[in-house]
């Protein structure tokens, strides 16, 4: 599948900003790169990168609204640097030992020092986004917090997502905030009226939940050789994924019993994790899942229409969604 | 020891302003409640906090050199803040159970969400300090970066720290960047020319010098009841203390060789303890150290004479030194 011309764009220039902020030296810098794969695990430059999405969506937002792509790149940096800091993070918390097919940061130099990358990772993101500007700083850090609770939300033992409702409003913070916030950053550099602002947010919102719902659904039913994550270590670490929200409020009676005595255990099998699977699968998880991503998408390109990006602007947002709606990891 | 007054005066106005900011609903913002001591283990409120040394410094420079408390007060807050944020995170790494007397915030909530909370609280800080514009926003990032690369240099067991000098370099960043940060962020916001803020800097790592050394005499030779934290438990970590440093450099032959093995071993028993303790009181590490302490402290006390505070202040800079020199916790 090829990049899209959007997020291919910008790369070479995301990764120059990276190698320059994450230059320091010492243990934690060197950590810092190979996290977000400016170098392999022998220390040599390479490019291991992700997609660049949310640092291209800023980019791209500024360019459109206003032609400032340069001024933009602090803060598009500074939203990278904290999806890659939540990520080192997250790694530790789910206990997973692969990313993008790479050993993760804890399992290749220990929790204490991923703990403190991922700090490090957090103070450097939003020194590079306030040079962009005291409000960029600002809305960087809002949406930090934001990601952070939804987070919280989603480790939360006690809080149980039953129920699409209550698992959007998890993802619309623990992803969405962060994507919002690259439309928010863009338009916050070009000066862009509120008006603009909120359309923007609200295709960040649609593209937020697609997103995550697609994420989901190939953490369940994606190829795992694909993804660079091992398959079902959603369900294995009790994440409130939709299929598991969809699963827990459509089963009924035995099924119910029977996802609660395995939700309640201290830790699935892969007996467990099979079951679990076939709970989703025969409640139709898979299904409204996929109807939500293809719905949630549609709203996507409706808020896109109302924002005064160019002809050309239009169609490669257009692309940019197709490719999320179709790729495999 | 009655506190001093330059601690007594702000604590009212600091605990008011972390109340005002933490006061988000859901779990985390209670965590947070918890640890900075605003809310007993049930959630009631309470007084369980900290000296507050930090925020007192900044809120006390500022008024000292330009009569403003109220503009400095979010910049207070934020350094307090990030310090709270990096306990969270270092009891994590050290597995340290107890703090001030009480459970830490992992040993009651899980790692998983200590890492939120610390995270969360990190974004917070910031975000205060943004209040009092943007110079004490970057000069508390600044001072961030650097004590996580001393907290990482500390838990960096290929940097092995022989010798006073490493040593004091480590320190400097990860114990007395936050302390320089109180006296920065009180010369930002009172605007004072580069001189003094110079001066100000120099009396800070004096004084972080003093306070860190002191501190790992405490944790070596302090009584565990009253310093809130188990005895021996930087020696059982390994970490880099004065004592260490010390021992490693001035012990000679066999108990070189005893150390080093000590120091290899995956986990130290309560006698391996004790006999590194042996070590340190035989190279006369307690007396260096005490020594070291009083000699920063007779420089934090020039660089004090040094900075235009009125004479009253003076006074309260010298009862805040020596209480510093004097606690037992």
């Amino acid at each position: 599948m090829t990049l899209p011309r959007l997020l291919a764009r910008y790369r070479d220039q995301i990764k120059a900003g990276l190698a320059d902020v994450l230059q320091g030296e010492g243990l934690l810098y060197a950590i810092l790169r190979y996290h977000v794969g400016l170098e392999d695990e022998r220390g040599v430059a390479g490019n291991h990168m992700g997609k660049l999405l949310r640092p291209s969506l800023v980019l791209f937002t500024a360019e459109q609204l206003a032609g400032k792509v340069n001024r933009a790149l602090p803060a598009a940096l500074g939203l990278e640097l904290v999806h890659n800091f939540s990520l080192i993070h997250d790694d530790i918390q789910d206990g997973d030992r692969t990313r993008r097919g790479r050993p993760t940061v804890w399992s290749r130099f220990g929790v204490d020092q991923a703990i403190n990358a991922g700090d490090l990772m957090q103070a450097l993101a939003v020194s590079q986004a306030l040079l962009a500007g005291k409000d960029a700083g600002q809305a960087l850090l809002g949406a930090t917090v934001e990601m952070i609770e939804g987070q919280g939300l989603d480790l939360d033992v006690e809080a149980k997502v039953v129920g699409v409702a209550p698992y959007l409003e998890m993802i619309d913070k623990k992803t969405g905030a962060l994507i919002r916030c690259a439309f928010r950053l863009g338009a916050v550099v070009a000066s862009a009226p509120a008006k603009i602002e909120k359309a923007l947010l609200e295709l960040g919102r649609e593209m937020g939940r697609a997103f995550q719902i697609h994420d989901d659904l190939l953490g369940v039913w994606g190829d795992g050789a694909v993804t660079g994550k091992p398959q079902g270590s959603d369900i294995r670490c009790k994440k409130k994924t939709l299929p598991a929200a969809i699963a827990v409020s459509r089963a009924s009676g035995a099924e119910q019993t029977l996802l609660r005595e395995l939700y309640d255990k201290q830790a699935l099998t892969d007996e467990d994790v099979k079951t679990v699977v076939g709970v989703m699968e025969q409640v139709g998880a898979r299904q409204v899942g996929e109807q939500m991503v293809v719905d949630h998408l549609g709203q996507a390109r409706a808020w896109l229409a109302k924002v005064p990006f160019s002809e050309r602007g239009k169609e490669e947002m257009e692309e940019l969604i197709d490719y999320l709606a179709r790729r495999r990891r």
